[in-house]
């Protein structure tokens, strides 16, 4: 597949909604989706870490993915994230994300072991690779050392790089270490491989640096000025533009960036059932919520056309 | 549930055999159980972490489980690892496990998300429990930071013990920090809380400060001797079988736990396959094998009747 083909701009790892017994919500999740992509977002990474994609089970996330194109969504703008602890969950989900004709997959490192080496990483991708055995498949790595605590090397890239060319397709770079994003881009860039930046403070930066875009929790409910940033990066207003988004994602993460997300988007979108999360998440008390509002509200932020 | 009738004494977490293709080998599984049981241990903690349980999907444990039982092996003496990061997993497996008249399940807290509060963990336990609503559920909590890096405070075990007594029935302390096990011990053994270390290495401290037994890595290879300090830790050969069963594992530990236990299982019961781990685990080189297994003999260490 030819490098222009791929996915790249704003892409958003979607907040799962949870009904009043904690089941994924189909309908809500569907009617978010589409307002994200009305609303700047050229795809949409669901099941990533602020999906709590990790507190659902394979079945539920297959459901929840099935809900998205029968409702119309397109695959080719969807990336997924389908990287599990266990090789045949990660197998699972992939193969029904290829099928579907998802742009890509966001793939964790299996995450239970910590200290493990970049041979059993390989092995790991490298088995998953195989055993989908589809060449629609483009795999997307998502090294985010915070959490999962298992980072991706610059030489397990390479390998699998050299390996997969064409497959292995991307990172997401959720280290929050712009140096790490850099070297990414200046080892593999130029091989065909997309880095997106995990954070829209680092977007101008990235796309400076030939990056293919970003991958952003705010993505959820700031998609219209983070795109503005990805579509006028080379104008004069660039640093000004970026300078607006970094300050709304200081607002945000000033609260635990999952409740928030899902607050926001309920208080906006006047529909109070979005706060749900699922354990062992807590959603935002009253005063965090009054703090991150009112902080919202006089930057100017608003949702355009959120609340049905 | 009276307290004389829960489990003690030793566990081990059974690693799981894989085949060629990777996939559980429930052939191998069952006979290693009952070699086990044969040699030691009173129980079995199946799908811990030195099982790789995390590497395998729920559908793939649930079959493990069955086919053990099917195979008559006593459920009373199965404590099966249900902790997932994804709630309705947890829910599943466990409930499963209490219909097959478990003695008990080894619950992880949800691995993913780092720093999670104490009320979000409470969450979860307490979500678990109301799903499964089986008053013959005895949870046994996981504590295992170095790993999951996401501890089990006091604190929550407290609230959890005065919410459900008689369900919420113990621990593993697998931190490898005595003075947390026996803080542990001093603080909730007298409630009807059963602490279990997380290696043979603290059993007799854990004994004579009111534990019931251990649930170690090591029992899958030697079961029996530290089943001897178990039957016989009030007598004067106490200390000494301490330090014989303490020294076997030192040996064991210097080589990465779990492929160095499944080389073990392969050498001494001539069975080469026993070998396979799934990644992102690697298995032990021959020069690792060799200083492993020299030292092993050298120590005089068997696994008597272990070959077919």
């Amino acid at each position: 597949m030819a490098k222009h083909s791929r996915i790249e701009g704003v892409l958003s790892p979607v907040v799962t909604p949870f009904g009043k017994d904690l089941a994924p919500d189909a309908g809500r999740f569907v009617r978010h989706c589409k307002w994200l992509l009305k609303n700047g977002c050229s795809g949409l990474a669901v099941f990533g870490t602020n999906s709590e994609a990790n507190s659902m089970s394979v079945e539920e996330k297959l459901k929840l993915l099935e809900a998205l194109v029968t409702a119309g969504v397109t695959p080719a703008q969807l990336m997924p994230g389908t990287g599990h602890c266990a090789l045949t969950d990660s197998v699972a989900l992939t193969k029904r994300a290829v099928g579907l004709g998802c742009a890509g997959v966001l793939m964790l490192p299996p995450f239970y072991y910590k200290g493990v080496s970049d041979e059993g990483l390989y092995r790991n991708f490298a088995e998953v690779i195989e055993r989908v055995g589809d060449d629609r498949l483009r795999l997307y790595l998502y090294h985010i050392p915070p959490v999962s605590q298992v980072p991706i090397s610059l030489t397990l890239i390479e390998r699998l790089l050299g390996k997969y060319p064409g497959i292995v397709a991307g990172v997401k770079d959720s280290s929050g270490d712009w140096s790490n994003t850099k070297a990414m881009l200046d080892q593999f860039a130029k091989s065909g491989f997309d880095v997106f930046a995990g954070s829209e403070v680092f977007l101008l930066d990235t796309l400076r640096h030939g990056g293919k875009g970003c991958i952003t929790a705010t993505g959820n409910v700031n998609p219209a000025p983070i795109d503005e940033v990805f579509r006028r990066w080379r104008s004069a207003e660039a640093e000004r533009l970026q300078a607006g988004i970094t300050a709304t994602r200081a607002i945000v993460q000033k609260q635990p960036m999952i409740p928030a997300l899902k607050a926001i988007i309920a208080h906006f979108g006047n529909d109070p059932q979005w706060r749900a999360v699922r354990p062992p998440l807590v959603e935002l008390g009253r005063e965090q919520e009054q703090a991150l509002f009112g902080e919202l509200k006089a930057n100017g932020f608003t949702m355009p056309g959120l609340a049905g």
